[in-house]
């Protein structure tokens, strides 16, 4: 069994998306996984670009899209990029906290994006919020954080909006 | 938004039972949660007693059980109650932690008592296992951490055991 306040460095990753909860659980992260004694932990900000609509698994059903289509999304969803990277770049700016980070945007099924980053990346704390991605996708397929809370490979941090409790 | 930081007293709520993993869950929250800047932080210790037979939900299916069954019942609730608390205490004596510690005995559903206490006790933090109360309730009525994770008017975290992963 690992001491108390042994470990100094950490890699927390946070998962973000478009939604203020994501945003809430980013800033609860900083507030309370960042303490002076964790000075040498990294943040990484994960996002996860939904799978491209011609690569998606509606492909069987042969949903097809012209390519200015294709094209309009791909923009759109590097604009969502940019500004969820910004977004959560204000939010640890405002806590002056000198600490690493990192920013990986991965594309796919989010639940799976997310599980195998923490692996990839040998992460010690996963942090999400419990909504986001949608609610009619989350009806059909169940709660990302559900998914990841059973699934990766390290602690997992749920955070809900506070308007939500 | 809360700056970082600032927060130096946190109430960290963790429900212990009788798996490894509760307590794996223990150790981890002594060593991430619990940094020098957070010595006025409390640690509450939160077991819950299954309900007692006589005043389960199976009343109304006529389930009786004599005296003598209930009071052997009852004698097998307070010793694990005591050997859980007993092994949390253990836990928490390894990590040297200068924390305040509570601990609270609740009887009932487990996710409805944790998510009560949690409440009640304002609390900042959730720590649970993923597992714990039996595979085949959990099989039944869906896992004790998932409903947290929903439902606690706070932060969840969820940690499963090493062995898991």
């Amino acid at each position: 069994m690992e001491g108390a306040k042994t470990k100094k460095e950490s890699k927390v990753v946070v998962a973000v998306d478009e939604s203020e909860e994501s945003m809430f659980a980013l800033s609860w992260c900083l507030s309370n996984l960042f303490s002076e004694d964790h000075i040498d932990s990294t943040l990484v900000l994960l996002y996860v670009k939904p799978q491209s609509p011609v690569h998606s698994s509606f492909d069987a059903a042969a949903y097809m899209f012209s390519s200015d289509v294709v094209a309009t999304m791909e923009k759109y969803g590097s604009e969502l990029v940019r500004s969820v990277m910004e977004r959560a770049e204000a939010v640890y700016r405002n806590f002056d906290a000198n600490i690493k980070v990192q920013r990986i945007v991965g594309r796919g099924e989010a639940k799976d994006v997310i599980c195998n980053t923490v692996t990839k990346l040998k992460a010690d704390i996963l942090v999400m919020g419990s909504h986001g991605y949608g609610f009619f996708k989350r009806a059909l397929l169940g709660s990302v954080s559900d998914y990841c809370a059973k699934n990766a490979k390290c602690p997992v941090v749920i955070v809900k909006h506070p308007a939500q409790n």
